[in-house]
């Protein structure tokens, strides 16, 4: 295998040393252990099967560049999603921001709430409250502006139990699995229930996911002339929830190809999940566990687990996993590093 | 600038022809003529300098290559629209073919008109007469159901005037446009008035652009379950109207970038053409005029050509078209050839 002069370096463990600077730097993790951040185990083994089964040549299950696609849920599967959705923060600071200028909001619900901090008080927000709040936070301005807000809050943003920008709240091995897959040239795809235009400003830098490939729930916009000028104004209304079945729905819609593999974490992860495993050949479903209270937040309420309104894992979820196949990481045990960004 | 002794060959010319086996033979057309079917003019210099104005690296107006996009309407400007839309043309077999189950349909508007094969009483269908069709015959099925309908039906399909499946009535100009534009780096999207599912169903074979760059019309599509397996189906219900103000809507809603080259023909592209070319840098909007009565059919009613219901371009339109500095391309002068397929 070695030619003689190397036979002594080769037992040293020292020829991978001299070869290193022969391969690209960015190869080399790659091939020795594409996703380092899992331990060894079934979920990473699953990942490395489907991987293997899809793009092998001549393989029965064997799928053609083009037509290689993973869906990543992203709250809670891609990055933090506690104590409140990354976006649910923007709306509550940006709230906080227009709040001089609408002074009725001070003896208003569901605003005077957010604006006394009052936390008790929105744990019980409705859907309709949260509509409320983002009607006047998301909407009333064009696209480029609203791209221009989000992108202006994103640094100064501070989840309030890690302390840090939202953004710097990814989860390392998800980004692992995501460069792993684009390396075997699979088409990576955010599939959110949060908004699409949201996702969009920042998906390429921190996922390298390109805007055409974040799906997510959207507000209407309307077509306008303004000085000679077209724009889209956002509209308060909703167009599209990517939620549930509107994720399956949301997949046919934007991409139709049905995915080989998708990442979730909770119960409206379910419908992508069915519709992504229910495809023919090698296909797997995964979904993230979040039971690590000690380096993230541990909820479910499957296996034990706290109840959460943000993310429900239900064990009703947990039971059709069991029965459809689809693999469930624990964070505790498959992770040994959390976040892309440690400190 | 060539050795010695290739002096004589390179003033006979035959250099080329030595040094042709060295290139790829597809990447040879393109140097010497990209856009064959085009005859030197205002409209393929338009589109050639466009391509070297955003490719040409370190220029003002250079595009990287993720971004390069470049959007089509289809009927009209890729494939024939007369005398009927092709998917008009499919609703109408479909009708026929369905009719004996519904013998209702002899004595009810608008389904009597078609079966009789009443055109005057058709040229004068309502937009909801249409809806009304459309709904018995591309809804209440699954989403797999209907892709296959289609692709039955597309090599069976006769446009009545040119008496050749629609698929084969394409323009030869528009595909060495995409073929040249891909060739460098931009991505091509069908964004068409018509069905996003039934221009799926071709578009890689026809146009070389796969499902997930088809943006068009929709209906709604319902996530369930039958038998343990997840389907989408098809609900008589219009979800997103991609036409005028909808080609912009759709273009950020499915790419989030704007495009620099859009190619349209009727009063129906015009909102695309002003989001394409009121971004920065290099952009251009070229239309089609169908002035070709010879060769296709003519139609307007712009400078003068008859006036029709498919595909209008109107005298606002160019006018449009000139204050914007649109390229109007002329299929009689600035097109050698018509149809990708000439027998």
């Amino acid at each position: 295998m070695f030619p003689a002069w190397m036979k002594p370096l080769a037992r040293a463990g020292a020829v991978a040393l001299l070869l290193t600077p022969l391969l690209s730097l960015s190869a080399l993790p790659e091939k020795t252990n594409p996703l380092p951040s899992w331990n060894d185990g079934a979920a990473k083994t699953a990942i490395l099967d489907l991987v293997s089964e899809t793009t092998t040549e001549g393989g029965e299950n064997y799928v053609a560049p083009g037509d290689r696609i993973a869906v990543f849920d992203q709250d809670g599967t891609t990055w933090v999603s506690h104590p409140l959705y990354g976006q649910a923060l923007f709306a509550l600071d940006r709230l906080a921001k227009l709040a001089p200028k609408h002074p009725e909001w001070k003896t208003t619900e569901p605003f005077k709430s957010v604006l006394d901090g009052d936390h008790e008080a929105m744990a019980k927000f409705t859907e309709k409250d949260w509509l409320e709040i983002v009607a006047v936070t998301h909407a009333g301005m064009t696209t480029t502006d609203f791209a221009k807000i989000v992108a202006d809050w994103l640094p100064k943003s501070k989840n309030p139990i890690f302390k840090r920008p939202v953004t710097e709240l990814v989860y390392q091995p998800m980004v692992e699995v995501m460069d792993y897959l684009r390396a075997n040239d699979f088409r990576t795809y955010i599939v959110t229930g949060g908004g699409q235009d949201f996702v969009r400003v920042y998906s390429k830098r921190v996922y390298g996911i390109p805007p055409e490939q974040v799906i997510g729930s959207s507000i209407v916009t309307k077509f306008e002339m303004v000085d000679g000028k077209p724009v889209l104004m956002r509209d308060p209304k909703l167009f599209f929830n990517d939620d549930s079945d509107g994720k399956a729905i949301g997949i046919n819609l934007f991409i139709g190809k049905r995915p080989q593999i998708a990442f979730g974490n909770s119960d409206g992860d379910k419908e992508m999940l069915q519709w992504t495993t229910a495809g023919d050949g090698a296909r797997l479903g995964l979904l993230v566990l979040h039971d690590d209270a000690k380096r993230e937040v541990a909820y479910g309420p499957a296996d034990g687990l706290p109840d959460t309104k943000v993310g429900t894992f239900s064990q009703a979820l947990m039971d059709t996993a069991k029965q459809s196949g689809w693999i469930v990481t624990s964070m505790k045990n498959d992770w040994n590093r959390i976040f892309s960004r440690d400190d």
